[in-house]
């Protein structure tokens, strides 16, 4: 069992409707010296790969990202759910249905932190369907980047985002991998 | 004139509307070594303040708040702006008024996360009228916790958020304050 899995057993909660808790040290309050551990086990994952630049999706993706950043010695571009005055010119955008939320956002990236040259790492705090992470690797391919690698800190393997992404021909990295929580016992079973 | 400013005059653009862009290295695509810096600074800044936290708004506080937090090596806790399924149980809650989205938004904090024993830096992005900040500041004495700094990366000083911030008693520290920008000439004044 590795140092999230271990920390997910110790401080996080199963609830109904296959929501795990994790927001005492994930993505409400963030534990940095965690995140740290996580950067240094991508690093170690994604050796030999190039990667010159970080993608992730506001908002608990980012400070993972930051942190993951700093082990790779390159910036992070966060993609941002709502229009707002301060993007303005072209966008890449992508539709991205959120598990947590219920509803269906869009993604927005500007055109300018994005060219086929980009050899792009994305970051997320959680895997579940896929949506999320398939918008972001559209809004990459659309730019004409590359995506060298995706790193994930908590996967529901029970859901079908995964096992779809690795079958693409991604390397998909999950530092944590649900196969099994039961909200009755408060139990949770590791890939 | 310092790093930030530095870099400001650089990269940043001045658009109508008092906007300064500085979406290329602050809060969109974020620049970790810039944000590094900060860090090191504020630590200088707020040397000698017990601090066991740091407090910062979703979404483009993040990124700064977790790098700023490893050099003070606190948890980081970020207020939400929606209601998620996520947050159960008891949140603070503040009304805060968004310049660049021009809409109001409930930010929240879990009240697991915040304690009287707490002592909190608040960390941001940009202050210009104060609503975020001062949306945080309730958020933190409302949960009988303290206040020990506030650190920002960039003031628009020509607004009101900072002096009233100031005259309230609050040790407020900005990294650069923007005295004056002119969006025809794209030129930027510093305090």
């Amino acid at each position: 069992m590795n140092f999230l899995e271990e920390r997910i057993l110790k401080d996080g909660v199963v609830k109904e409707g296959n929501v795990l808790k994790v927001d005492s040290f994930l993505n409400h309050q963030m534990d940095i010296n965690l995140f740290d551990q996580m950067g240094e086990e991508f690093k170690k994952r994604f050796a030999g790969k190039k990667i010159n630049k970080i993608l992730t999706i506001e908002a608990s993706g980012i400070g993972i990202a930051c942190i993951v950043a700093r082990h790779f010695n390159v910036p992070v571009v966060f993609a941002k759910k709502s229009k707002s005055i301060n993007i303005d010119g072209e966008t890449y955008v992508a539709q991205v249905e959120s598990f947590t939320h219920k509803c269906v956002n869009q993604v927005l990236v500007s055109k300018r932190f994005l060219s086929p040259e980009d050899n792009i790492l994305i970051i997320d705090d959680f895997l579940a369907n896929g949506c999320a992470l398939r918008g972001l690797i559209s809004i990459i391919e659309n730019a004409g980047a590359t995506v060298s690698g995706i790193g994930i800190a908590i996967e529901k393997g029970f859901q079908r985002g995964g096992k779809e992404i690795r079958e693409a021909g991604y390397q998909l990295e999950s530092l944590a991998i649900v196969e099994e929580m039961d909200a009755k016992n408060g139990t949770v079973t590791f890939r």
